[in-house]
């Protein structure tokens, strides 16, 4: 079927040009269109329907673990974003200002939100009094703006959507355990819905978020070895709550500094799907957020009774997964690569010897495998091939991951692995700032994450071989 | 049980200060919150809840008539703006401005979307071309901002939440069949979903959307006798196509114009639902979008079994509607306050007595009236008391729309209707923006809409008195 292909397939291949690879796939498979607004994208119907799949799962995650949903301005003054200190110092330099409402000057410019910590602190002040009040376990899905430089779809633009949850607990236990909580409901869904694998970890203190005592992380490796980080957990201990002056009535009567996290993904996810999954056909989504999950596409349509029948298994099928027939002129050739673009989990051809044998073929996206299922069957045997593919996605990218993950001793080791072998390094490191600025001026990594799994890889640091005990992954990052 | 009612019902009466009674209602009912960002508010959990039920059901409607959702940039560049002139005249002097990103004045100001109407017209240049691309049927769920002076929670925000929809068609016939299949939408939603009356029409020419041929509109009634738009949909004729240059290449192979549409529906349909439906006890939620249907509250809850039969109900009740069971140590008393006040349509009492008699009592809020059902009944009773709490709120606020509508047939009797009965006024006009200017400033009326549903009340205007063959709907609004 090859020749038959339409030139829609013809992308970039991954190895010639990986940057220019992904940006074909965002155009072609109609994710994305760009605007004259720099730095934002138009998300098109396609792209939309993968991110309300995963809103939907993830909005229900966050639910089952008794979160609510509610909605804050886009607006902070300015005044209410300089209240916490290190907050105001992180984001300050990449914020979008209104000055003017209609032909008027504001009397205080206010931001648009680059994340929303200070209007919940702000909220919070209002509502929360008694040790009754708490905690409060809050969650929005909206869009917020960082003025970038250099901008990317989907990985890195000046407006992104996402979900921002932000809690607020009577006890730093409490607020700690949220945090911890929120990044394995992070991890999960990676890996069980975008068929991700990610490494679980904290961040350095230079990596952190401005204003968190600590930042969790989870780090997926995508496919040219660069990790991108797809989701964090921050814990803020009772710094916002004293610089906004939030405080409750506790069971003692006495009053208390509530303790606080917030934690975020956002439509990076998306990203983190094409270069993950994708490949030189295209892109590749896990059946779990696929907005079509199975192509019917009937073969030697003109003839008595095919188009009948696709549309008859298409209204079948639509009770076991998201299907769609395409019975449009094009040629089946065409609507292969068509779909093989849009990486629809599984094609399903019919044609008229198949209507005669009562089967028909299922082809996987993610490796080609053609399989000929009875019409009888296909109830059972789609879940279960949307399951395989899931698998297999799953698999494919835990094996690269472990291929692509190295171990360095020493400085000279992590320069030559940092220059030769795309992925990442696992090394062991001091704890100091100074050899995480060095080994990224130098080397050209930042710190990753300090894994929950730790291994002793040598007791001294990679850059300044003094004593060391923990063991960090490094590398190049979106 | 009045005695025994909690201090949060304790509202200011409709009767008493219509306008306070709303905000105690969107306060207590913990629909909103206040903030330092003026103009803006916090949708809290509860209200945000009954969002989310919206969204759901609407967004349903708009794909069940072949609509997908997409998601363009929140900025607008001031040129991109200024393309087309009628439109750029209605929302320049309400825009909030972005000049500065980071420490940068950016060299183009942008402009917070007031609407979106350029943002498509930009994107439909970059990807309708033929025929075949056409038509676009898309929609966006996003917030917008407008620089009001005066702002009321719901009603009137500097920010708000919508949905706008946007389409592109090759042929005028096709694009106003969409303006009006839409406008049907909303007002099927408003009535079938929200049990909100409405009246459908047409703006007049005053009173269009900056940029439309044509506005079409739904009208409802409040409580008050003001009237409320709630959603309006325009048609664009081929303006916005010129004014972008979008052409597509036709069946017949010559360049044309597209034809457009926009509708839109805001949170301001929470604010008619509370105007609508609410009362001297609080919120009256129209149960397709309560987000608790049935609240639980055992009574003597200190007794054996009590708790453990509340529990059951809920969770057996779980599968036929939304319930949730009060087992604070709060009285039953202030029970049934807090869930008046927040509108939920049906309580189900439980206490030791109806244990023994397995039965409840189901007490409905539009109406008070109360019943007795066994437990064995409970999955076939409570759908159809929904459904009945449904039909009494549309009823009453159809009775009431029926009584405050009143005819003029000249002038005085117009001021005297204006003055003296809140309510929709019918009377005829005769086209001239001067007789509509008129009855503005000196009777304090806006023209609602020419209806559908016309009546020959005479034949000449109730202003100027010359001939008039259009009936409309005239009432001051919100």
């Amino acid at each position: 079927m090859a020749q038959q292909k339409k030139m829609v397939n013809d992308i970039t291949a991954m190895d010639e040009d990986f940057a220019k690879w992904y940006t074909d796939v965002v155009k072609k498979a109609e994710l994305v269109e760009y605007t004259s607004v720099k730095g934002c994208m138009v998300i098109r119907p396609y792209g939309y329907a993968i991110w309300e799949n995963i809103q939907k799962t993830m909005d229900e995650m966050f639910k089952a673990t008794g979160h609510e949903n509610v909605c804050m301005p886009m607006f902070i003054p300015e005044s209410l974003l300089n209240k916490e200190k290190d907050h105001v110092e992180g984001f300050a330099p990449e914020v979008a200002w209104v000055t003017h409402g209609g032909s008027e000057k504001l009397e205080e410019r206010l931001c648009v939100r680059p994340t929303s910590e200070t209007l919940f602190c702000e909220h919070y002040k209002a509502i929360v009094h008694s040790y009754r009040d708490l905690p409060k376990l809050y969650n929005q899905w909206v869009s917020v703006v960082r003025w970038e430089k250099t901008t990317r779809p989907f990985l890195r633009t000046r407006e992104f959507l996402w979900q921002e949850g932000h809690t607020i607990h009577a006890t730093a236990e409490e607020a700690r355990e949220e945090t911890v909580k929120m990044l394995n409901v992070y991890a999960d869904f990676c890996e069980n819905i975008l068929a991700i694998p990610v490494v679980k970890g904290v961040k350095t203190e230079k990596e952190r978020f401005a204003g968190a005592e600590d930042t969790y992380t989870i780090e997926a490796l995508m496919h040219d070895g660069k990790a991108l980080q797809s989701g964090t957990s921050h814990y803020f201990g009772d710094g916002f709550a004293k610089a906004f002056d939030i405080q409750f009535t506790d069971k003692d009567n006495r009053l208390k500094y509530p303790f606080q996290t917030s934690w975020g993904t956002t439509t990076r996810l998306i990203g983190a799907i094409i270069m993950t999954h994708g490949d030189d056909n295209g892109l590749v989504l896990p059946p779990k957020i696929a907005p079509i999950q199975v192509i019917v596409v009937p073969i030697a349509q003109h003839k008595e009774g095919v188009l009948e029948k696709a549309a008859e298994l298409c209204e079948r099928l639509s009770k076991v997964c998201r299907v769609k027939s395409d019975i449009t002129d094009n040629s089946a050739g065409w609507k292969f690569a068509e779909y093989e673009m849009k990486g629809v989990p599984l094609r399903l051809e019919i044609g008229p010897k198949d209507i005669e044998n009562n089967q028909c073929v299922l082809v996987r996206r993610d490796n080609g495998e053609k399989v000929f299922v009875s019409l009888d069957e296909l109830e059972e045997k789609i879940p279960e091939l949307l399951e395989a593919v899931h698998k297999g996605l799953y698999d494919k990218a835990f094996e690269r991951r472990k291929n692509m993950t190295y171990v360095a001793h020493d400085f000279d080791e992590m320069k030559f692995l940092a220059d030769n072998k795309p992925g990442f390094i696992k090394a062991m490191w001091c704890g100091s700032r100074e050899c995480e600025d060095r080994l990224k001026e130098e080397v050209g990594v930042t710190s990753r994450c300090i894994p929950y799994e730790q291994e002793k890889l040598s007791d001294v640091c990679v850059c300044c071989g003094k004593p060391a005990d923990k063991m960090l992954y490094w590398g190049k990052a979106y």
